[in-house]
């Protein structure tokens, strides 16, 4: 499935599911490993979907660097400047965190451009400011350092690693409180909408134990509480 | 000592007391480690006390794997069925956070038998709800994916590995902003009544320090400070 | 350049500017690595500058420790009762996180002593208490253990490795929501003057940034966009 | 499959193939992940296969110590004494690496008592030693420490975690220059011959590599190669 | 310089010199990082000089894995058939030695086609075999699995990042017991007849200090050492 | 004790005892933790003792370096001309093996000056040489950067941490294939004697292992053993 022919409606679907529930899902279509290692928000309450857009560092080498940075050369001040509406910003960093590999200025611009999110594997700097502009931000930690102490920018729009996760431009990227999930492009319609009836049953289910039920028939459910679940009774 | 002698008392005195006194007192009883390594608490504010109720994972392996999981059988299930009011469920996940250890429904069914708190050196999914749901709930970090990715429930209630600290079912589970330390069952009454009265005499001396004393005299306390605090006067 | 040299103005300039921006221009100065690794506030808003004041631990060894401690004789207390006003007390503690390197205590006595805030790359402990004491605070985690149980304090106002990074004793330690990061002495008066320009034209173009404007011609800066900057017009 | 129902010649044909071609021919069982992780033979040449017999360790604790180690109640001391012929020592040193697990004399014990190997992913002490005594031994690194250091046995034969592994009792451990694969008893027996099945195809495509050939057609094979291999023939 | 022009006698000055001296030469010509980290020989005196030839991993998913592996499609294979004689495989795993990146019969393969040698920051399987096989090899460890356990093939001949340092198609990478290093290509004529002239030096200081000489006046080498080694003379 | 006081008997004795049995004995003393950890002979067969010369290494930091060094001013330079003979040159790196600490040239010169040893938590260059150079030489790893890309060398003869362990100028440094331990240089001379008595029982006990016998009784040594072991009759 091409990226272009993925709905709003399916955005939505999985922008409303945890990323919990999208990595069950996604397992259940045999894509076992699906969640970022070692990446999450900035701040409580990020909540994140859209299709990547994939930069790709390398790591620095004196020879490569051009200063001051050329915003019509540098690969990663290209993306920012072609990212789409509704887009995902990932940076694989190799999980190299002893640099930044963007700051406020540039978080601002794609929430600006109407970026969807920026996600990396190693570290932000002005990650205060990036958690208050707007934009949901995903990382390992945070790093005063500028991203040409350790990280050449090589490519845009190439197959990246992102926290162990192999991540394709137009995949699928959501994020909540648990961290990043990348849903595979071609799987990404029928993820949401199973995401979508895993996403009620388990409100269903959780509505149930906090109304004092036991986890036996209930989590997972068997045939009785299906069944109730179907029939759109919820105990309160 | 064993656990059922343990008064609701000394639960109280251990509360009370920050995880920090508790590794004092229990170093002076010639236990060095007690404090896990790289456990947090979910959000601030968090604090807990109670017996371990203990589960072990060990990795993951295909052919040991039933789906949907059999409540009457897997190991996890059953220790959230029979845990005991006040006990801490403390999960041995290896230190690896690849994938959550348990996630909102289940540690809301432990909330809602009466569980005093949660520990695991791995991760938790959906751990805003689980920061909301009332439980004290202990990590190393967050993960969206579920507990089978990776771990295989064992057994429960045999002594386990946590945060690099054994952990013996019945042995005292604390936790608060420091993270979670380990009081062994046989040392708890004896802990508890020391723990109070070094959080007294702390309580003391953070007042002086307040009111501008030195630390010379006060901060151990020499014979004089000693009598001040025991004569019950405390300078504001 | 002196400690006794720095005056209150360029400690001024530096508490202004954020981390990010000293990192830049030490670059410029040939600094490549000034940000520690893994050290970041305790919470949100903790902002701190001020000459280093020293500590060294090395490993904790059981011939070495003295019961109860000796205020007069520990390094750490030393340290603690001799650090001047406006100074930051810069532990070294190999990036060891077993156990805290002080604790509210001994925290609340710096603040009282008037310290500009502490660092460590190893742990505190009560560190929800440090968090409010006053005191701005930084360190790679919390951990409950007392120091002596993996630390010997060795020396005061010696050179250090701090998060990676060298420390002299009178170096500049500057700190935010990145973490911290250490100007050496001799370069901080022009540091500070190039850091608060930097501010300045950097507030300039994300306030043009928010308003629409693309980084193209604008971050870096252009000589049409360096002009408009000085010539002082803000796009709002 | 019980471990009594394995028999020598099923032993032998685990023997004989790599670890490679046993982690190749899992995978084709839906066993993803049998190799474990940073587990290696002391020296070159070291070859293994025989059933697991397991021995936990969980963290050491003041407390639990006897001095000196009882034979009749510590469960490493048990499970030396009571292995049988071909079966190999597997400890489960939580990946800790900070103490020996075991050292010369115990090592040469098993020898002597038949043990086909020993495995653990901590350390071993006396290495040199070890590593001349004629048992094939496996471990992360050598650490002059006794295991009691950090270590405390817990109990023998039960399911354990060594090298991010699972193992039961029974499952057959086979090791050489690649480190250390765990083949589930009730799989071996398939395992072991298609495995040597395995070993007989990639020596004839080796052979053919030798002698100039490409892999395309030959690696993998395509069916001309191997139509030529089931009828025997060889390039050389 | 493009790699076609580098001459033989460029890449034999490259062989005859040590890892060591090849990064101080390179930190002259402001090429502070050039040796990869965590890479090391499968055995001693591996010797290593050629053009790099590149394949980058990243990590496996499920969707994305042919059975059997395609040849003709695979870009790890594709690389195989198509490096040119003389040309080092570089692979870039991201540090992550959970499998294997290559085994022996493809190791083998390459050895046939004229590879100069084989590096990775990830692990091989068949070690013993590769080491015995005639092609030098590097890597991070020894594991069982095979590759597509973890990783996935994605493209060759693209900039990598192994070891932690980027290397371009045509830079040339050198190796022995130290490691490897990586020489820009438009370097490496001035680096090869630099670092010969530092062998030489270096050759002839060794052989003063084994000699008895201090390393004062003659490492570094004084204006007389200097005219004395320029003259030809050695100490013996 | 002072360092001059250590005998050459005391330091023979040392010498002879494995890094085994010297951390045993010191256990007795109550040093719990006297190993380095994760340091390793350069090859097999070292073995060394001897007084500690330290070295203090801090991260580099680019204003601080002197190009070329001053062998007059460099604290490394200084130490290697100014060692005595027979002590053991201790490099404190902080774990930070991403250059090496030293190179042949200097190792032979300490090999030259009679130095009987040198040991470094971080790595060396020119590693095969070094192995060959006649020098027991320790170290985490090889790598062939030179110490200035990422050390500083401070100062000499303080006391320092070196693979986690306390080291002061003097302590007694042994190394063998497991390592390198640390004996205080107040308790030697009595654990030299008893590490002899301890290795003249193991060898005692290994001796009956080896000729059938079962840990049960002889290891530890029961009253019967220790009397036939104190007769002098061994089983061979």
């Amino acid at each position: 499935m091409n990226k272009t022919d993925i709905t709003r409606e399916t955005i939505e679907l999985i922008l409303r599911a945890s990323t919990a529930t999208l990595t069950t899902v996604l397992n259940k279509h045999g894509i076992r490993h699906s969640g970022m290692h070692r990446v999450a928000p900035l701040r409580r309450g990020m909540k994140m979907a859209g299709p990547a857009f994939t930069l790709r560092y390398i790591p620095a080498r004196e020879d490569l660097k051009t200063e001051p940075t050329d915003n019509l050369k540098d690969p990663q001040r290209i993306g920012i400047e072609t990212i789409s509406t509704g887009e995902v910003f990932v940076i694989d960093a190799r999980g190299d965190d002893r640099a930044g590999t963007l700051g406020a200025i540039l978080a601002t611009r794609l929430h600006m451009r109407g970026a969807a999110g920026v996600v990396t594997d190693g570290a932000y700097r002005d990650c205060d400011e990036i958690a208050d502009c707007g934009l949901p931000a995903f990382a390992r930690s945070a790093n005063s350092h500028a991203n040409t102490t350790i990280h050449h920018a090589s490519e845009i729009q190439v197959p990246i690693a992102c926290g162990g996760i192999a991540v394709f431009p137009g995949d699928i990227i959501a994020g909540d409180g648990d961290g990043v999930v990348v849903v595979p492009a071609h799987l990404v319609e029928q993820v949401a909408v199973e995401a979508a009836e895993k996403e009620a049953e388990e409100e269903f289910i959780i509505k149930k134990i906090r109304g004092g039920a036991s986890i036996i028939g209930n989590y997972p459910p068997d045939e009785a509480t299906l069944k109730e679940f179907e029939s759109g009774s919820v105990v309160q």
